[in-house]
């Protein structure tokens, strides 16, 4: 969707819903373009819920681009060109079979409404700055595709977890650190909006994978030599909820604020 | 959806959106079952954003049950059985042309999974005792359509607006009261989890029209003489942002929690 801020626009947009029936026969209408598309919450995450709830072949038929994690915790997640990469806890990359399943991702059909140049030097702060700036609204979602060369790269990942699952917070203290230097990749991920507090991560969340696909993780920083960002404005939301007795039953009251910080910085 | 809770029922919900190419061919893709589909936020409402966004006729394709308000904050919008009904300030009720436009509504295409009688003497408070004991899960979204006799409801309207737009806490210092006795209705509306806060109106929140048709409102209080109530398990939440200059401009960092309180209560 271009950058024109007028209703119409909106009105036109709902026909990607089924609203025109000639719409709703194409093939765009099963795209959702524009549109965020969550399995789950990302405090039930917090929470300890790491079993998955949907399959991967179902992530994908959402979004072509994105981010989470897998069944049991069991690494980073990259959607990348409709390919759903892990990053494991040590290191390795692999393509995830479509059987496998998630209990929290985030994906859309990328879309570039804009694209900006990246100029060297420019960290993880100057970024979301940037952003900020480039963007016509906090209140909407976006999505990010971050592509070139890094002067550095810093990331994580997370290890699979049996049950009794602990708390997010908790796991991250055995998470492991990949440190890149001169490293040409991708990053990808999602701005959401302040409202989505407890839902998904409100600001900025972006996962990173190298360009020969062999290494990646969570972003906790990096600094760009030279790079094209491109930017997607999503104005639509789909949230999935699990009908699970541990969905049902975990305490989604609980502001997990700190929890958050401490399981994304 | 029936109040099986197995993860496999959810993979199966997802092939609504599309997952599943037979099924995306058929006409219930497109009606997007079990799903509360909401046109901007209350936030924004709270903010003085009245002016339409979506149309009646848009509105109607997302669902045949539901909440809302129209263009300029004129009146409470009640949708049944297909056919959206404006409760103007003045208490009357007419049907509302599908070119007309809203600032905020909520929708799904109600379809029962549980049916209960309510007791003779229910009230607000014991409706919310009595669902809250009756759902599978305080954190997924319900939809409810109680039928029957009353032997009290309070409702209320709010005016038309002109601008520059007050904030609705403001706004409803004006709104107008009605009471009924012995009187035959329905009320609709919905339950959302405490995560939507911001979004949507946490816990519960009904309209009312009489059997008539020609009068009703925002639900206050009630008494039930003798009522059915139809509960619609909802998994899945779809947010439709509006992309305008106002929606881009409102504060939605801020705690308007006081503010819903002055204006639901």
């Amino acid at each position: 969707m271009k950058k024109l801020i007028v209703a119409s626009l909106f009105l036109a947009s709902l026909n990607i819903y089924g609203l025109n029936p000639a719409a709703a026969a194409s093939q765009d209408t099963l795209r959702q373009k524009d549109t965020l598309v969550q399995v789950a919450t990302i405090d039930a995450l917090l929470g300890g819920l790491y079993d998955g709830v949907a399959t991967i072949d179902s992530l994908k038929a959402h979004g072509d681009t994105g981010i989470g994690t897998f069944d049991q915790l069991d690494g980073e997640m990259v959607v990348l060109d409709g390919k759903v990469y892990k990053v494991g806890i040590d290191g390795h990359v692999e393509i995830v079979p479509d059987k496998e399943t998630t209990p929290f991702a985030a994906v859309t059909f990328f879309d570039s409404d804009q694209e900006l140049a990246v100029s060297t030097g420019l960290n993880l702060d100057s970024f979301t700055a940037m952003v900020d700036s480039s963007i016509p609204s906090t209140n909407l979602f976006y999505a990010f595709r971050m592509e070139g060369q890094f002067k550095s790269v810093r990331t994580r990942s997370v290890p699979e977890q049996q049950k009794p699952y602990r708390p997010l917070a908790e796991v991250v203290k055995d998470q492991a650190f990949f440190n890149f230097q001169d490293v040409q990749g991708v990053m990808v991920g999602f701005y959401c909006p302040a409202f989505v507090k407890g839902i998904n991560v409100p600001g900025y969340h972006l996962h990173f994978l190298t360009a020969d696909r062999k290494a990646g993780g969570h972003v906790l920083g990096f600094t760009v030599d030279q790079a094209t960002l491109k930017i997607d404005t999503l104005n639509n939301f789909l949230l999935l909820l699990p009908e699970t007795e541990a969905f049902a039953g975990v305490d989604l009251q609980r502001d997990r604020k700190h929890e958050l910080e401490r399981v994304e910085k």
